[in-house]
């Protein structure tokens, strides 16, 4: 039996939600009333059963990743065993949702300097790489480090043509056929939609291994699919334990009690926040390997409630935005603006109850108070003792904050916490009546880069361009 | 002759700071009126001719550091050649001022994967960690990777008793000691105050080599004092060059006329659009080795800016929240919020005219338009019609955006962009009428860490940490 089957143990991984500090009888004024929840409390049933309708409807497909994936799951475990034997380095090409998930996941859960071990000390698993931008001076020191002969390619991208990885596409297919001919295809992997879009034709046509994102899966709500799921199994995390800790947090996130339902108690509170002005929203995790928590929470936040219109057709320009920060590291850094600065911004830590393992701090320089009081704790004491000073410095300072705590980080809990925000974001949405899974906002630059680049089809945006005003030299320094 | 010495090279790597699209002939009603530059003049006048005092009466002492450290290089210089020699890792251990900077100027000028790279290929040069935080797995997990016996730690702390980097050190000096005895001093480095806290007066006790932060130089304006220049010159890095960008930059930086001044009008566009409710400031590099220095000018931003006090000890509770992007990456997950969201925020771009290489977009696929149009174009072309596209697109949705333009990324360039952003800084402080130089906020969380550890002294904060408001479970979900 596998310990996610057992439901003690399950309980006992419970994250939890701990919104004290957002109520207005800790922080005073800036706080929020008990009353104000109860004020809302039809809009809160609304959104509430459009939740319901909208995941029946088959609006929220990411929904159902938790569940409907186990041929695809034995599939990616297989190639996954095949990788492993074969490959030194696995490089994953992709932008945005489809790079954000795997390197969160990856930091979260494998060795904190985990490429630069040795093979057998990563469990003979290879190194990861997740190449996420078109710098060119990246791209090119990559193959510095890489044998290609030994690397499998991982491309995602969902509409099958975004630029920036199919540009990397292109570079990384003609090296690996120059140097070995038609073997070439047994080191990409193609993961898109099923039927659109430039990748699976070519995929099909050159023969290469291919994963679908399901349609109706947005790529900043993939990560639960095969293109998070791919490269976590590579490196040797167990996804079904992460599935599962998806599957638990959707039967705590699936009441229809805000009360009861910590995801929606969370999305409510923010929304309340907003509306009284909190426009900015930090995530502050107190654990390394949570770091790029907050910048795949960053995606899934900005990208779902920065919008134009809401679903009436309202011009409204909503959104918080999403800040990434880091315990104790942002404490030398972003706390003295967060107690002092205006009041414009809710903290969210992330906190874990244990730790990996312990650290102990020894005796030394005794005749030092200022360093000598350290001594015969541990780390674990210390970045405890840090993280609950902030958040007791923030209350006194009368600063909006609350804390998901992780009893600790393995798959489980990572997945909960990737599900739990998920659910967050699209209530909000619904609160917010806005459109949680589109992004039409990044339409215009796509078009003015396909204008530059002179794709055909795209000439009457090239004369636009062309037309804008004229910079002013006097206003260039 | 070196390079920076030649006036016609200088001149060629200026930076430049763009501001047409902060402009209302620009982005309309949101943007700035040039009779608000204009009418804003005494102001201006004020705080340009404070700036010379204060420098004059020795307030901004990090002003000096391009000028007085000839005798500190050679030092410096002379000691990395030695480390070079004898070592393989050299970690910095150090949190805030004393770890930004060391890592935003590794990752500007080096190679993205340098630590990943054989030891010839870096120059010889040793790996460089900078640990600045106490996760105790990470902390455990560093010491998997390297052999404490090939390793050269350089403990950073300016006041000598930072909890962060005290406990750090006697956790590494415990182990140094265990494996090598009394000759474990030689593997410690310690840059502190000259005089006060304990990390001074340990390093003489134990015979450390010392540098010295010098007084009246803060750690977010530290990084050209030894706090950075020690690292950078172990990795290789000119660091005389970096000293004469600064000595560059500060030449344009002093000149009293903010119409002339870069940094200066920069603080005054930023004090413009603070007061007009832009709290958000998002700094985007289109270049992934400027990445870090978002992180370091986040710092200096937030810490410096961010004050409930004016110099007047008025309640004011001002500042500006720094938010860290990378272009093209966050347009996959930050632009839809930037042009669709609220209109809170002023988008900087960080750019280069060239970047360090040339790379290629082959041939292929060529029945796929949505593909095939990028062939025969580089990345380079492609990553400047983004960040032009992305520009644009801001433009059309009337949002505040401003660009500084690196010619290229190399040390004289660094130089010249941490001077900028610092005098930047210090010029938005004075417009604002506080103190950026103190941190006054950081001393609560301080104080109640030292109070949950038991540290004597303390014992009135942790009856008040105590007698706290004991938290409602039914806030806890």
């Amino acid at each position: 039996m596998k310990r996610f089957q057992d439901k003690k143990w399950k309980e006992e991984m419970k994250i939890t939600f701990d919104y004290n500090h957002m109520m207005s009888e800790f922080v005073g004024d800036e706080g929020i009333e008990w009353s104000q929840l109860e004020a809302l409390e039809p809009t809160l049933k609304k959104a509430s059963l459009a939740m319901i309708e909208k995941r029946k409807a088959g609006q929220m497909r990411w929904r159902e990743l938790p569940y409907n994936q186990e041929e695809i799951v034995r599939d990616i475990l297989d190639t996954a065993s095949g990788i492993k034997d074969r490959f030194d380095n696995f490089v994953v090409l992709g932008i945005g949702g489809s790079a954000l998930g795997p390197i969160a996941v990856q930091q979260a859960l494998n060795h904190m300097f985990y490429n630069e071990l040795p093979k057998e000390q990563r469990g003979g698993c290879p190194r990861l790489y997740v190449i996420d931008n078109v710098d060119p001076q990246r791209m090119k020191e990559l193959f510095d480090i890489i044998d290609v002969e030994k690397t499998m390619f991982n491309v995602i991208t969902k509409s099958g043509s975004t630029s920036e990885t199919m540009a990397q596409f292109l570079i990384v297919t003609r090296l690996l056929k120059e140097k070995m001919g038609d073997s070439y295809r047994d080191h990409i992997i193609a993961t898109t939609d099923q039927e659109k879009g430039s990748l699976i034709q070519i995929a099909r046509d050159e023969g290469f291994k291919t994963y679908y994102i399901p349609e109706g899966v947005g790529g900043r709500f993939s990560e639960l699919s095969p293109v998070g799921l791919l490269a976590a199994a590579v490196c040797g995390i167990d996804i079904e334990e992460m599935l599962a800790g998806a599957a638990y947090m959707d039967e705590i996130a699936s009441q229809p009690d805000p009360y009861k339902n910590p995801a929606y108690m969370a999305a409510t509170l923010q929304y309340l926040a907003m509306k009284a002005g909190k426009n900015i929203s930090v995530m502050m995790p107190y654990v390394d390997s949570l770091k790029y928590m907050a910048d795949w929470y960053a995606q899934l936040w900005a990208e779902s409630l920065g919008k134009r219109y809401d679903l009436e057709g309202n011009e409204v320009f909503v959104g918080q935005t999403p800040v990434k920060a880091l315990g104790v590291t942002d404490q030398h850094s972003q706390v003295q603006l967060y107690t002092e600065g205006p009041f414009d911004k809710v903290i969210t830590f992330l906190g874990v109850k244990e730790y990996k393992c312990k650290v102990e701090i020894p005796k030394g320089f005794e005749n030092h108070p200022a360093v000598s009081f350290l001594a015969g704790h541990t780390l674990n004491e210390l970045i405890h003792a840090e993280q609950m000073a902030t958040e007791y410095a923030l209350l006194k300072a009368k600063r909006l904050n609350r804390t998901i705590t992780l009893p600790e980080v393995n798959p489980f809990t990572i997945g909960q916490l990737l599900y739990f925000l998920e659910v967050e974001t699209a209530f909000a949405g619904e609160l917010m009546g806005i459109d949680a899974f589109d992004q039409p906002g990044v339409e215009e630059g796509k078009n003015a880069t396909y204008a530059l680049l002179g794709r055909p089809g795209y000439e009457e945006k090239k004369e636009e361009l062309d037309s804008r005003p004229k910079k002013n030299s006097k206003y260039i320094l």
